[in-house]
């Protein structure tokens, strides 16, 4: 029997269908820029993409697909698929069209210019001269957060353009706990007598043998870079995909430091394994692709270190490690395990060991939200991050490059991305908590290799559902639970409790 | 003063801007399927790249820009780029819109069908396998000149699909002559004493130091493959360019020829350096890229062939190959020479010689003209080819593999691209002979290693212009003749002269 209501809704599987394969072709043209495109096609790629987001835009936003949505929202008989579709087009449309297109259009244009800035800004270390920009970016932040609306705090409006449903209310109470237990470790791990000799990791590595490394624990944790991905080199290590079955990680190589791209392969790989193991047959409603930015990185930190960075797995992997690289035929594996496992406050984010990366992004979440409420300013930002820096992790940027100025984000006015990254951690504790009531042998079978275990389980229990859930509705199918972030406070004190000995 | 069609102007000068996006990212899309695509990628982006080719259809042939061409095309006072874009993309609307959509439509999946058939038919060794299919796509293009129109001969609608303004008339011309004097030079070759040896090509050549040659023979003729470019492996070597400013080539290396390579990558940079040269500003009027097939190829067989297997480049190169290739220390320049230029009457097109080549184009042309004309049928064209190799080239195909099975290009219906290769030859030699009125030394300066001197005469003369004139327009420009094969013919006798001392 046909229903009342197939032929609009044929007609939006229609539009979603476009809409992929213009996101597909922007996320190639992407790709191909950052590594294949010759630096004189800059100009002309830009116009091309700029080209792409138009006409993305008018599709999302266009009076027909309003119109379609509108019709369709209120069915009760979607199929749970359908229903998802509709409604996160429409959520998508919606706030779309809640920016007026003259500011939406000066913002990105100003948004690269600030860009640029921040980049003189940073080579010349001088955070006033990104200073006047990263205003413009506040202001603008601030008019959108008004125009999305929102109930209790403006910054929820930012928050929940990466992570759905996301709010301060929420995020105040697990960082808070997060925030005050890592400090708590961190203390025990100072008055710790273990020394941990960082000069381990130091040599020269050939990338050759680096890639053979990176080969080896994508094989193991099975990320398809063979048939349905592929690995090339980058300035920053990102992942990317066109569907699932073309999924491409990159890497960025050092000859003095193998560990980097070791790990950065395998957060890459989480990623990367997280889209392959999306279903098929999602694609024609648009879900395919990760929940949010935060289930995202929580996939891709799971991999990186609640797995990788375990005992059984860094036993398992220490044997080739030993073959490529000879200087290590001499190094013990404790000494090793606790080189990879190191804890040591620090300036730079990225670079930041497990323990303290999260207060790096505590710090930010809590510039933001009152930077986007209005409560502190921008020509104050500087004081107040060098202060926290010097209150968290104890350690203060002697210069704005190694500070304030480290990161790209705020540039381009990406306030509300950040505290994804302290998110995937959360998630993350919290999956692995469900997965070993299923799998109480999962570290032995890391141990002795197999780790197809652990990736069917991710499939069954998050990847296979692509965006079929909000990420508060998965994280509560998956683990019974709402957000908490006492697992992860656990997992981290186990953790450097063996590590440090305390 | 604005003028009065200035708002008409404008619409189809962004309708442009948008045609130009739109191939960007379709050949963006081919390249990247070619030489990065996971293999289970193939379904997701033929469908991708069929999205795009029916947007690109859309534009061209929809009645909003139908209506603005015409009310443009009759305005006197256009400057020539105007001009030209109006008169190219009314060309291009009204043939797309001369074939009904319906009917469009099934020739692409029957030509996708065929081009599978073939493929098995040639590994199977069995035309009788790609017979119905060859039938349907000779139907379908019969059709396809019918609907398109012409004045003389049916098959004159489908050559100027791919180069504008030629047809059979002025084709059995220049072809009649070319063939009866390569079949001349031919039997001179045959009679002469000189005994080359093909062996000296042989050994083992390291893709590495392959690659080296490459980049040595490109830098000589100024391919800029480092800022503006790039070059990559792929299955058969191509030329592909978004704009002028990122052209690519790729190149296939076997380790036991350098040879194959060596040209191949000579080859694509000529048709590079074309794409390279081109004004940026004919961009905004869709007038970047060559004129035709038949130009293009002439640049890229210029620099193969009249350049790069002339005794003064070889003489330039000639030490590079040999500090790569220890083995050629012990072989005469003399000999290196005769081998490159040998002349061999063989079965396969892509690996003839360049005396012989177009001898299988014109068995080609020959064959097609009649075929679209309803002259002859599929079901003997296996006899008519096998035939006509022992008349002109004195060679009977033992199997349909090494026959009539060996080419793509009918599997996908594409009757009239053949003649360009030819038409590449007989350009090339025009050009030539106009060049060295300008610049008697030319091979001089070749010899030391001078090459910009023909690239700025090329640019001055071809490649600034785009498409901005018909391809008979730009000859009569550059050489002040018609098409006239007695160039070639002449060059051909004069180069085989040397080589086979007659």
């Amino acid at each position: 029997m046909k229903k009342y209501y197939e032929k609009q809704l044929n007609e939006i599987e229609s539009i979603v269908e476009k809409i992929n394969y213009f996101s597909y072709i922007s996320g190639l043209a992407y790709w191909d820029m950052a590594v294949n495109m010759p630096k004189e096609a800059g100009k002309s790629r830009g116009e091309t993409l700029g080209f792409l987001s138009s006409e993305l835009y008018k599709l999302i936003t266009n009076d027909r697909t309003y119109n379609l949505l509108c019709e369709l929202e209120d069915i009760s008989d979607l199929t749970l698929e359908e229903a998802a579709m509709i409604k996160n087009l429409k959520e998508e449309s919606d706030k779309t069209k809640k920016i007026p297109e003259d500011i939406y259009k000066n913002f990105s244009i100003d948004a690269a210019k600030s860009e640029i800035a921040w980049q003189d800004a940073k080579s010349k270390n001088d955070f006033s001269i990104f200073m006047p920009h990263l205003e413009k970016m506040v202001d603008y932040k601030r008019k959108f957060a008004n125009f999305y609306g929102y109930e209790k705090h403006p910054y929820d409006a930012l928050l929940n353009e990466y992570e759905m449903g996301m709010t301060v209310e929420k995020l105040d109470k697990v960082f808070a706990l997060l925030r005050d237990e890592i400090v708590n470790i961190l203390s025990k791990v100072k008055e710790s007598k273990v020394n941990i000799n960082e000069n381990i990791l130091k040599g020269k590595f050939s990338i050759e043998k680096q890639k053979e490394l990176e080969k080896y624990v994508l094989d193991l944790i099975g990320y398809d870079y063979k048939n349905k991905g592929r690995i090339d080199s980058s300035e920053h290590p990102f992942t990317t995909n066109f569907g699932n079955k073309d999924v491409r990680i990159t890497n960025h190589y050092h000859d003095d430091n193998f560990y980097s791209a070791m790990y950065s392969a395998i957060h890459e790989g989480g990623h990367a394994i997280y889209e392959q193991q999306i279903s098929d047959d999602l694609e024609k409603y648009g879900l395919q692709g990760g929940v949010s930015m935060g289930i995202h990185e929580s996939q891709s930190r799971f991999y990186e270190n609640i797995i990788g960075k375990s005992k059984e797995f860094l036993r398992l992997v220490y044997p080739k490690v030993q073959e490529l690289f000879e200087e290590f035929k001499s190094v013990s594996f404790e000494d090793f395990y606790k080189v990879c496992n190191i804890a040591c406050p620090s300036l730079i984010r990225t670079e930041a060991d497990e323990l303290t990366y999260s207060l790096h992004v505590i710090i930010r979440y809590e510039i933001e939200k009152e930077l986007i409420k209005g409560d502190i300013e921008v020509k104050d930002l500087k004081d107040i991050w060098n202060n926290k820096y010097e209150e968290y992790l104890g350690v203060r940027p002697q210069n704005d490059s190694e500070g304030i100025l480290q990161d790209l984000h705020w540039s381009d006015g990406e306030f509300g991305y950040f505290p994804s990254y302290a998110l995937g951690n959360i998630y993350g504790a919290q999956f692995l908590n469900a997965a070993l009531k299923d799998m109480p042998n999962l570290y032995n079978e890391i141990e002795k290799g197999n780790l197809n275990g652990i990736k069917v389980w991710l499939k069954e229990n998050i990847h296979q559902y692509g965006k079929l859930y909000k990420p508060a509705e998965l994280l509560k199918k998956v683990t019974g639970e709402e957000l908490d972030s006492k697992y992860f406070v656990e997992y981290l004190r186990n953790k450097f409790k063996d590590v440090y000995e305390f």
